[in-house]
């Protein structure tokens, strides 16, 4: 069974309903505190603003980058600057006004927009198919779209920061969106939301909030219902050791012992020089905390790319990479030892063309990324490791020691309760539960 | 016909659906500028804190008033002091969580909410029938639900005013109840919601942003496409003359050509004072243009509570008022004035009851109230008056006029087109035009 039926579902927001399918949370991860001391879960965000476009995947995806001027607050009248938003737009195939040709719009996630535009296949395939023009608007605050003049200026602090929401993002699109079709007297051309991951989420979001703009959604690994009293918070941490056990138990069982292995070598005498060189670090390493949250990243990035066909969205990876994870891990001799089987399982992610000699565990030293500021104030998502179905080390998620955390780092208090209240989920709870009853009774 | 009729068309929002049916906008009127000098639509902010609720109305409608602290931003994260929310509640007829008692919310207009409950007998008539919980929380900035501890500062600047909007108010109601439900642990009892006028536009809005939270609307005169492009600006001003012309051919051409006599009769020496006297007004008249805006408030307000019973929700007024003013304007002896006849006229809503021997013109003389900022901020309801079908004087909107004037007022520049992107309107006209094609083919 491929792995992407798992790791992509996909909700389709029927056309001229608001309903939104039940699917299992499957992107997002978190760090567990006691081996690290990150507290966001786990998106994309890290990678996305580091990575940069190759010349082949311009080749591929022609389009033209625009910018449009936008309100920095939708919902207030302050007195604030206007930013530049940037959009990819391609006309090549569309159909135009006269025959109503389709506008596919792909939600910006967090972070550069030529990232998802050319890792998103999909939108680009099917749009000549429809006689659709194709537009990624970028989110506000990632990539070219800063406010305040620099990224500098609109990372500094809670006040400028404070317009970095989901609901602001869904707005931009919406004025975007708006202006575009009139000056292109496209106003009876039917817009389709695509997104996957955070970008997912907006597309549900938008077509829930936007019905008169947009006529249907695409949402993949949309993790909407990731929020307080909806799903189990081990939700996410069990599907992704899900997809290593059904691979291999054995394998499951290493990455699940081997974080006391971590833990009891880093605590020997000299123990950190060791895991520094068992693990080919470039420095030498500080605590085991790093090593541990270096892992335990890999772990959840693999499960989010476990395609079964080549790819190099976060990092070059070959086909079914959790597969050949458990490969490597499993496939050592007898006597090495578990911490040197992880080392060859984790190269998979981290050093698959083999060009690598050392790593460097954080590429992102400050941690000070849009994404853990969209964790601190909306995007509440709790997430536990639990004893026995999870490979990761047992956590629950503590809300006191999050908000304290988030006061720490961005002077701000989170709003748990605000996006199920703003966008829902509780009630889609209920009608699952009537289903299940409708369906076994 | 009544004029209920016309004046108010219930709009329904379907449950499990989000389509609004279209219906010509009734409520807001305008200014007329060369007449006044006031721009905003007229709604009934005007007399929202100056009536107070009568002994007798506090008894017919029981209701406990409480407070609820609410974010006064909920869509950025600056640190910004909560403010307190007073609802009005009633759960004497309310069948409980357990029977899933629905709960029935109004949503606050532009006003002291205690007038708004006392004036709508509906909600507390049928809430008995199903077993309802009444709910009727205030409006932010309204009433005494203001931010910033006092009236003064919250009506400070744009700055202290930057938070009244519709979307924020949505916000509000969405959070309060949602708490509240929890509370009661009734998260199972639907909510349907109610409003009449602004208050009808948020029900409207509400059940399109939330169906999550509601699940169903019942607007009343909700004039939620008096925006931009969508209905003839003509549409408030035409609707109101003919409901006087349906009462009588002589009694709108008397007013239609009063407007010339005023300004003629205001351009004579000591034409100031005669219009005093004839007009019974307390302090001497000083412009026309005064005095039109007086009458002009008048005989729209008339058409907003042309009710076909006795009532006294602007002002005390018999059934049909309308029909009264033009019983008195026709009914005037040969040789009386046009002028005369008005005052006569609008006697009928300016002292019904008899008790007042002279008029005050203006009991707001500031003017900057909440619903001006409204409409000087996103509530931007274009209203020109036609030169055949209104018996106002011709007039047409200039939004660059209009601009200038909020400038000026508020230092605040309109949003003209946001309330449409963000509410919609313009996908019910194509509706509408597929369907009339439908119908006519």
């Amino acid at each position: 069974m491929a792995d992407l039926s798992l790791l992509f579902p996909i909700i389709i927001l029927i056309i001229t309903s608001t309903t939104i399918i039940f699917t299992p949370p499957t992107l997002a991860s978190q760090q567990l505190n006691h081996l690290s001391s990150n507290r966001a879960p786990r998106f994309l965000s890290k990678h996305s603003y580091s990575i940069k476009t190759q010349q082949e995947e311009q080749q591929r995806y022609k389009y033209e980058s625009k910018y449009f001027y936008q309100q920095l607050d939708h919902f207030s009248f302050l007195n604030l600057p206007k930013f530049s938003q940037r959009y990819l737009i391609n006309t090549d195939h569309w159909a135009g006004p006269e025959r109503r040709g389709p506008i596919f719009l792909y939600c910006g996630n967090e972070g550069d927009i030529e990232w998802f535009a050319v890792n998103t296949g999909f939108v680009w395939e099917i749009a000549p198919l429809f006689g659709a023009m194709v537009l990624f608007p970028e989110h506000r605050y990632y990539g070219e779209s800063v406010p305040f003049g620099s990224r500098e200026e609109a990372y500094k602090n809670a006040s400028t920061l404070s317009y970095l929401t989901a609901e602001q993002a869904l707005a931009d699109f919406a004025v975007l969106i708006t202006d575009l079709k009139r000056n292109l007297s496209a106003q009876a051309c039917p817009v389709v939301l695509f997104g996957g991951s955070y970008g997912g989420m907006l597309a549900a979001w938008m077509r829930l909030k936007y019905p008169h703009v947009a006529i249907g959604a695409l949402a993949s690994s949309a993790p909407i219902l990731q929020f307080e009293d909806i799903v189990p918070p081990e939700t996410f941490y069990n599907l992704v050791s899900n997809d290593f056990k059904r691979e291999s138990t054995s394998c499951f069982n290493t990455i699940k012992e081997s974080w006391d292995a971590l833990l009891s070598e880093g605590l020997k005498k000299n123990g950190l020089v060791q895991l520094t060189k068992t693990f080919h670090l470039c420095r030498e390493l500080k605590s085991t905390e790093d090593l541990a949250d270096w892992l335990d990243s890999a772990y959840s990035y693999l499960a989010m790319v476990d395609y079964p066909y080549p790819s190099a969205f976060m990092m070059p990876l070959p086909g079914y990479p959790i597969r050949e994870v458990c490969k490597r891990i499993d496939g050592c001799p007898n006597g090495t030892t578990i911490l040197e089987r992880i080392f060859e399982g984790i190269s998979v992610y981290y050093n698959y063309t083999g060009e690598l000699h050392c790593f460097e565990l954080d590429d992102d030293p400050h941690g000070l990324d849009g994404w853990n500021w969209q964790a601190c104030t909306e995007m509440v998502m709790p997430m536990s490791s639990s004893h026995d179905q999870s490979m990761y080390p047992t956590y629950d998620f503590n809300y006191s020691s999050f908000q304290e955390g988030c006061w720490e780092e961005f002077g701000v208090i989170p709003r748990p309760r605000w996006i199920t209240t703003e966008f829902g989920g509780q009630v889609r709870k209920i009608l699952i539960t009537l289903l299940f009853i409708f369906i076994y009774s």
